[in-house]
């Protein structure tokens, strides 16, 4: 069943808020067999609204408006609401009796602007909202199901799940929506899509293959619908497996999560210490791991040497390699990342030594040359790659090709899959 | 003028992709003067891509669409855009060369579906994407203007920023729209407001205050709006300077540009070496900084030590601290940024202690307890904060109250102003 959602703010358009509240809906109705086919972001007025309902209603027969709901001037849904089903207020008494115990609690006074909040219109059911003060309304007219609730992420949800999604089960048929996910690292789009013609040709009509390229990774994902839950489930299953199989070794991970959050999961899971020593990413592999929470069992720490010196003085790289090969280079990659693993008492180590520009270029070494190395105490190895982009990409980028030898390091040295 | 967005591609309305696109778009487009009235998110399908066009040009002159420009089977926006203009495809020589430099770069074969990316639409202006493999494709027909460009954020910001706003300027009449921005850091938006409620009262009608909260900074930004531009921008500048004197102190920059980036700025036009020792920021503000280009005139290294043995070895911590105050402690962060200093041969460092959360707390140490360091050759200093949020907003306001106890360190140690 399709769908559609109608946000209402000025803040929205503006730029002030990025809409979190959108993907959130897309991606829970979908486990609910709900694909959102459309979705719009209206000003605080009344004909924008009414219209956009309106014009919503010729394409879908369920229709989600968040925002709008607050007691201040500009917030109209509800009185526009009401216009457009031509129907007056009630007074609900749930929602005072809420109102007034959230006031009480809080030790302030309810004034006549708050208590408005209880004034919903007569021909919608209310929503209970236990976290916030505005309630959620129900409209069931004409075959036309409109939801309205307010855009704080909290209460937006926190509605949805109790109040919604029952009622979505009980009003409407669904189908079975599922999703399987892979995340590749390394290989462009475009020759994953070559790979994966013939697996294309192979797929029923109700299976379908979306690439999601980012930077260095793409994610590949397989959406199926039916109404045969069980029977999709185990089709799906066979088509993701085989799916992966053509892939090979580009599969990073067949999760929908990103490499550096795959791999600090995995590191702390098998309680495998980690140490970088980065040159050119700046503390950025680091710091994407330390996101992870519970890493601190696993990450002792770790250096960013930028300047030659600190190689020298902190990872022992001998001088005579900034004055042969320089430091951007396989040698002094393998001397960096063997010294952050004895340095941090770490099983595994990565180093870092690139030029991410947009200066310090020359002929043999352009912008976007970097080695990776990676040391256990079996020993170690360095890889060269081309990355290119902004500064920001180089390092995300990085981070990701040095995941993926993080991987295969994993599963060689530790026997991790 | 009004414009609108359109978003093509399911996986925004599935929700596993956040439209930020669409936020960065309303903003810098309001600060042309172009006001973004309805946002529209629809899936790669070709109706519902030919609806959404036609409707939305019905309401403005002036349509802005991301997405579906890959080089894959479900992309189909090119295609679709053909159609819409009932044109042919022309290949674009530009695109072409450009394309193939790329993947010569990345030592890459060109692949047929590569090269269709240089395929465009004939009645299209070609809008050159350096930063990507789709390039941006500008419409205008019957007196409305279409921009299509890929939704890879940066790819969209570097068209748009490039190519779409000096275009606009010379296509459409847009009146001036100055603004003045200064960012404020750990004054909370309320207090601001108190203080600037007089200032606010003095402002004409055609020049307004903005204040955009951020993680522990305020953006107060001042908009005006004229055809005298001469006299708009003496008129601004006087209110400004008067807005920035009412906030005293809390003023850290005049201009809008991050507390980060105008330290790293500072740091490399006054030659000042900075080093980090962090833990709970785990490399953050070290990352950040390296983001400038440039930097390693200034910055030699730092270090990132998460574990008391680390402390201790690395930083010279003495074993007595963990047993007695404990590691997240001003002693801590004293001996932590003093070592940095000495380590990295710097002019000034900083260190970071604290409790980043979700586990780690103690009755007396609470999640969000941070103590942060700075010493230079005159000495060193440490403040407490208590800091809120995700470890990722944590890592983001300690960095912000770093920098300020930076910018102060700046002044009182090296008359820096």
């Amino acid at each position: 069943m399709n769908a559609e959602i109608l946000t209402i703010g000025d803040e929205l358009l503006i730029g002030q808020t990025i809409d979190t509240n959108s993907a959130w809906l897309g991606k829970n109705l979908a486990l609910l067999g709900v694909q959102i086919s459309r979705k719009t972001a209206i000003s605080d007025s009344e004909n924008e609204i009414i219209s956009a309902i309106n014009e919503a209603f010729q394409r879908v027969d369920f229709l989600l408006v968040t925002g709008g709901l607050g007691p201040t001037k500009d917030d109209i849904t509800k009185k526009t609401l009401a216009k457009l089903y031509g129907c007056g207020f009630r007074r609900d008494e749930g929602v005072s009796a809420h109102l007034e115990s959230i006031f009480a609690r809080r030790g302030r006074r309810l004034l006549e602007i708050n208590r408005q909040q209880a004034d919903v219109p007569e021909v919608c059911e209310v929503l209970h909202n236990e976290v916030g003060t505005a309630p959620g309304m129900w409209f069931d007219q004409k075959g036309k199901v409109l939801v309205s609730m307010p855009g704080v992420p909290n209460e937006m949800m926190h509605i949805m799940e109790n109040r919604v999604f029952p009622r979505i089960k009980n009003r409407f048929k669904t189908p079975e929506i599922l999703h399987y996910t892979a995340v590749t690292v390394g290989v462009p789009e475009s020759l994953l899509s070559k790979q994966l013609e013939d697996f294309e040709k192979t797929l029923p009509p109700h299976i379908k293959l979306a690439y999601l390229p980012a930077l260095n990774t793409v994610k590949l994902r397989l959406s199926g619908q039916s109404d045969e839950s069980t029977i999709l489930r185990a089709e799906m299953a066979g088509y993701f497996d085989k799916m992966c199989k053509v892939c090979g070794d580009a599969i990073f991970v067949r999760e929908d999560i990103s490499p550096l959050k795959h791999i600090a999961r995995q590191l702390i899971q098998h309680n495998i210490k980690i140490s970088l020593a980065e040159s050119c990413t700046g503390g950025f592999i680091a710091n994407q791991l330390v996101m992870e929470p519970g890493i601190s069992k696993v990450f002792n720490g770790s250096i960013i040497s930028y300047a030659n010196e600190i190689k020298q003085r902190e990872l022992d790289v001998p001088t005579e390699i900034f004055r042969t090969v320089g430091a951007v280079s396989e040698e002094c990659a393998k001397y960096m990342c063997e010294s952050a693993l004895k340095k941090f008492n770490a099983d595994i180590a990565v180093s870092t030594t690139g030029i991410a520009g947009p200066g310090g270029a020359t002929p043999e070494k352009p912008v976007g040359l970097i080695y990776i190395g990676i040391a256990t105490a079996k020993g170690s190895r360095v890889k060269k790659y081309y990355l290119f982009g902004t500064r920001e990409q180089f390092m995300n980028r990085a981070a990701n090709c040095a995941m993926m030898m993080v991987k295969n390091t994993l599963f060689d040295d530790f026997g991790i899959l």
